[in-house]
């Protein structure tokens, strides 16, 4: 959906902004935008490279089985499984943003269910919902939490499963979040969204239970 | 008030400034500087532009029908109707910056009332409120908190009628600030004090009650 | 102590990497460099100017008597009073900082009696205490709290009669804190420890009293 | 095992990076890159200077008995006894970052025992402890922190005891950490890595006991 120039712009400005805000510490999160669907192609970040001084080199060309297309020297980060399945799954998303926060962290333990395996958190009736579009009135999201598995082609699977189309964003237990979008400015939007009700509702709860 | 150049080069300014503190997120808040006072005109920031790399063509001109005068593609902002009002009200008030921070949504929500529909926050001798005008000693105000309408003519309207001249904002429940002054470095100066403020009281109120 | 260009140069730099840090909200805050001991004369902020873009033009220089020697139009700020008293009961301080931080806020409002009308903060046994000057072991510091005067006068002589030349700070109550130092740098670190230690300590207590 | 250009500029972009954090308070805490394996050498910043505007002639090479061999004017960092200790025990580490933060101090404090002078924080079951070099399912590592002896040599034999290879940090109670690694990325991937558990545990801990 993206020539790969243009790709690798948005990907090196939102990897920017990011790690300016400390949501890509420690080498971690993995950034893709989608540059053709059938066959699926992305440019996605290579595995272990630091998103604060993210380079043109750091981006390569996968398909769908995380075969490297193109690009520079580098293998690409362990969990594009997660990127194909979505991808796949949503054939009109077009960029997909994996970050560890804080927030995002504290929400994923906090309404995460060991003993069964699975979690949510809602939001309603705030004003930020319209920028992850939902303008009805008196709206309410669920967003899925998921568990953390090792095997990466599982924790792809489980994302993938859990994923709604109108919620664009996914919970990984102890772990970050998955957000997409139809474009890399739509994806940043629902990302910047996501974090600020994160932080919100933590700051807030916590006050209540005081 | 103020000519088209100046007022973009204020709005610029101004949003990188609140962008990079956070409080812009998702390409949410809107800020507008007056042009003419009668008939009413202003250059406001379009709808979804992201604020964090606003650009002189995201910045229209509008009337107080809120239809584009000229200026770049593009439509004014959804919340024009609240700055027609403000700018309505006062006619010496010449920059409005309404923003999104999760201190100001946090007070927003634990002094509202759903029940009564309305609320309001009070700060008291505090040093900052010298920032807002109050010079007194023992000065002390009220900041009104609206009901976040999804009609936005109707918020326009609450946010109008709550408005005092001499606070120079008012709070949108689970939404954000408006915040006004006679020009946009007073506006951002007012901005900037509420925000302080909004911070103090929430983590010292959060000492009190643990 | 400090030629006038070399003052300015010295000011602008800590008045950037105060703004950054949030440190100088809402055009708040004054930072002065001492020129001469006897008769003093001092490069200081002039009143109500934007410290997050502080330009040359906004440092004046004045006398011990509060008057504008030379420099741009404008006039000293209102508490330049409290410095006039700093530097003439400290004769080798060379630079004052005053800056309001939420941390600090907190604190001068936890630790003052206001039936008292005085209150203090200790910190003992700290790494950072050595930045503050303080390297012997088991070290500990009390930091003294005046009330927040609207008469500026009285403000001066508060701040002035309650400073320790070996704790180089003074907290005025809900208002801010005044550093000093023997030069811009030290002034810059004694700050810097200090809002260090206010942070830590505020939310180290918060977490004892949950 | 790095050439003495090549060590500059990572500890300058570290600097620069960790003083943007708030890592490096008031002239606090000291960077270092080996040089030589045997006779040891390493490239370290000097006591006293500002990290937030760190220079080349900020950077000095000291030998095992922490004399200056080389560079411009300027006494090592007076906890070069720590560095010396780790590099020692450690062939293969390239690189040591000691830095005080909020949060490592809050842990610092909360973890040691006073009366028998030891403590540690555990983290298990993580994401981030993969940038730790923890890939193994069901991961979990044992931070120590040790008394923060006023003799520096003492305190480098309690840092150099205290650290294990496989958990590259060791902590300093009220003090800071020292982080470690094979490279200069690999040790600011390290410290990065602790900073965002040590938030997380305890922004977590406090909910939990509130």
């Amino acid at each position: 959906m993206y020539p790969f120039n243009q790709a690798v712009e948005s990907l090196l400005e939102i990897a920017h902004r990011c790690a300016q805000k400390g949501w890509l510490p420690a080498t971690s999160g993995n950034l893709s935008v989608r540059l053709n669907g059938h066959p699926l192609s992305m440019a996605i970040t290579r595995s272990g490279c630091d998103k604060a001084c993210l380079k043109t080199e750091d981006i390569i060309v996968v398909d769908e089985r995380m075969q490297v297309m193109s690009g520079y020297a580098g293998k690409p980060s362990a969990e594009t499984s997660v990127h194909v399945g979505l991808y796949e799954k949503f054939p009109d998303i077009a960029c997909i943003l994996h970050v560890h926060t804080i927030f995002n962290n504290l929400l994923s333990e906090r309404y995460f269910s060991i003993s069964e395996g699975t979690g949510h958190i809602s939001f309603a009736q705030h004003e930020l919902l319209k920028a992850l579009g939902h303008w009805e009135e008196k709206a309410s999201i669920n967003i899925p939490i998921v568990p953390n598995y090792a095997n990466l082609e599982r924790l792809g699977q489980a994302v993938t499963e859990a994923a709604y189309r109108d919620v664009p964003g996914v919970l990984v237990h102890r772990h970050g979040i998955y957000a997409y979008g139809e474009s890399p400015e739509a994806a940043l939007r629902h990302l910047e969204a996501f974090e600020f009700l994160f932080e919100y509702h933590w700051r807030l709860n916590q006050a209540a239970s005081s």
